[in-house]
């Protein structure tokens, strides 16, 4: 199984996305950086219904960000299309964070990290990471070695 | 109590609600109906999170939108000023509509209608609106009649 | 070609698309709605930046929205993936609507209906509908129709 | 004229703004970010329609974002009311960063900074920041400094 499987997404840009100044609206990003690593963990293999929490589901966990950011090197235009790349570390055992970075013909365009802290969705304890997610992180990692071999 | 109490709102577009041909971008009009409502509620004295649905909450009714309307008149741009009219109607036990106007400098711009549906939050049969919810569209009802005499 | 070229296109809706309520926030369905006639038109063969307007182009015309609805028939939830069909007409030299559907396995779970006017982007006058639009409207108007052959 | 006239603002947190946890999604606190400081630069007397980019308009200037990012220290929940602190600062002649803190009751529970950029909107060179700008600047950290005394 090749990287870009999950790892290596793509995005195009619609006209809802950008403003009057021509250029995606900033925000966006952060949009994208997260229903990024929604459908690598989803191309892995995860069901996201388990792991996310909803009203009707009996989840357990749940993955609040406590930190986002995100860097605009190049100006991301209406109709652009954008090559997306993922690449989850876990921090320690109930933090993990999620790079993504954004090319437009090769070139670095944009890059987003968000950093998320798994909780008990009861109690709003600590707790550890899903072990699913766990697999997803080391899968990617492994993954990403290889590529550069 | 004068209607413009909790029937009359303010609203300032915002840069990012805006799109490359300089205007506001048409799906943000529902999102600004649903926020009205939401705020005319509030005003007249209803408890939000005793009403909407939540994870953490035990609310047991919930709204979902079953048909929703847009139309635009004359061209909202960034920085505008909006004066919003708020005017709900109850269609039957279960149903009820808000509808939305949007005037600049006097002159209606755009309107939208929502119209809700209330389910119970398990099962998702209808049941009968909240009572509070059928008191303040009696109250916006009687407050539009005092207005127009 | 068939029509399912430029004329059905698929959707997974995210975890930022959903609400409190464990379901896909109203909206949302008119941004996926434009969203969804871009695509289609892009995958016929319009370039999009010739079209809609930009601070940068010399685009001559605009699309206003002069009206939108949607209807709502079944709860759209987190991680459901939905086939969207595209439907546009030629309502008048300067009047065109797009009608969108969506199914969730098969079934009619939501649609949702664009009216655009064609304006000039200066004088903001009615002008006729750029030629690309007009071959998108009457190919995809053929192409349905041999569809149900 | 007291700081709060233009550099405090306030927020209530909409039921479209928050996702299934039940608390409001990450990237809307951007947004509110970007809105605040827009509102911040009104109510201090700018007007709004002369400095930002539009296709009508003949700006002369853009202020495209190069980073931004957001920490969330507790959960900000559906219809809370949350106020607004607003801290520009002058970076050098073509930077600056506005840092944005959101308390509820009092305790701070989430903030943000933009950096923005100043460019020319035709040729998009590095470009001082508007006179108006900067006033804006020089007042709000003259206003910051006698909040302290």
């Amino acid at each position: 199984m090749r990287a870009s499987n999950w790892l290596v997404l793509e995005k195009k840009i619609k006209f809802g996305d950008c403003d009057s100044a021509g250029v995606m609206h900033f925000h966006n990003l952060l949009r994208w950086a997260h229903e990024s690593w929604e459908e690598s963990i989803e191309i892995y293999g995860i069901n996201l219904k388990e792991i996310f929490p909803s009203i009707k589901q009996n989840t357990k966990k749940i993955f609040p960000i406590i930190n986002c950011e995100a860097n605009f090197l190049y100006p991301i235009e209406f109709a652009d299309k954008l090559e997306i790349k993922i690449l989850p570390k876990k921090i320690n055992n109930h933090l993990f964070e999620v790079k993504t970075t954004f090319f437009k013909n090769k070139k670095l365009v944009a890059k987003a990290k968000l950093i998320h802290c798994v909780l008990d969705i009861v109690d709003r304890k600590k707790v550890d990471l899903p072990e699913s997610l766990e697999l997803w992180i080391e899968a990617s990692n492994i993954n990403r070695k290889i590529e550069y071999c």
